[in-house]
């Protein structure tokens, strides 16, 4: 497909969180959202939302709100979750398992399929309905299930040297639970799960309670 | 501390990435840090980054760059991490696990200091050097140890009870790992680790090699 302009990664980036939100009022069984109402669930101006959501298209009519299964249906096409993706799990410790029996993936555009790990003593083991694989036929399997997605929840010593033959693989996205930075070519994507960030955003609202 | 005036919570969700990006920079032996160059490893406009500051001083001089210790500890001070928070866990499974032996909360100004579970096969069991409390002492523990952040890491049928239990124990921040929406009262932050929404973000750029 060709795009016909460039949109920038931190409308990108606001996509998902309109999706998440707007799923939620699915939930709530209510069928139009205002861009005020969802700005004031996000913390997003509603004309910030307005403004990110009109460079994919006219999702609203003026003055009536938006529906919120049409736009669910859109945002799940821009962002590429009206299917799912298989997903590669590098790491079967505690995180890697905590990941693969993750609820949070339902409907979301994504399903763990393969698990990979080093330790000869998780080879060959379960977890859920997911043999935990050998590393080292990392590369083939990968390759062979064209999966081009992977959380990687391994030491952060060993994460650069994973993500590299992730990459060699053919993955093109790693979620990175490793508390390191990682390196990658042009063209693979990488997104990290921090949450020192998230407590860090709440203690400058704790603040003013404990100077008082 | 009296506050002159009111700060969007855009800017404060963005205080937290200038400061990992920023203490990575230190990690590299770097000192001087333009706002191009933070921009470009952020995707956030030089603008955008020097605007954020300004709203907290002048924390670098026009053409000269920020000093990077200078600046570190200014954001540390902003967002309160100058000190180190004590977390209360509650949730000893396969992420709480994950979450006790994390390392990435180092330096970052979070430790975890009581963890808290239902099961009954859990409990008294010892997660590195902590012991694991039954849920049932919750209220009593945490107001003895004055924690005033929780990290929830529980199913999502039980979050938002739990929550509530937390936060009649004193708790005003809430990272919580559940996929599932907390109700809080005014006063509660609640902040959430969902990886479906750092997926998503990457499956749009994605879109165009499947297409090809």
């Amino acid at each position: 497909m060709m795009q016909s302009k460039t949109i920038s990664d931190i409308v990108i980036g606001r996509m998902p969180l309109y999706l998440r939100a707007l799923q939620r009022m699915l939930n709530e069984q209510r069928q139009i959202a205002s861009s005020q109402e969802l700005g004031k669930r996000l913390g997003i101006s509603a004309a910030q939302i307005r403004k990110d959501l009109s460079q994919f298209g006219e999702f609203g009519k003026q003055g009536t709100g938006y529906h919120i299964d049409y736009l669910v249906n859109k945002i799940q096409e821009i962002l590429q979750v009206d299917r799912v993706w298989d997903v590669a799990l590098v790491g079967a410790g505690d995180m890697g398992h905590a990941l693969a029996s993750y609820q949070g993936f339902n409907h979301r555009g994504f399903q763990i399929k393969l698990i990979f790990d080093n330790d000869p003593e998780k080879l060959g083991s379960y977890i859920g309905d997911y043999k935990v694989m050998d590393i080292a036929d990392m590369n083939e399997e990968i390759h062979k299930a064209g999966i081009k997605i992977a959380m990687l929840a391994v030491p952060a010593a060993g994460a650069q040297e994973v993500a590299n033959r992730l990459i060699k693989a053919g993955i093109k996205a790693v979620l990175n639970y490793a508390p390191v930075n990682l390196k990658v070519p042009v063209g693979v994507y990488v997104q990290y799960i921090d949450p020192a960030i998230h407590l860090q955003r709440m203690t400058y609202y704790l603040k003013s309670e404990n100077d008082l």
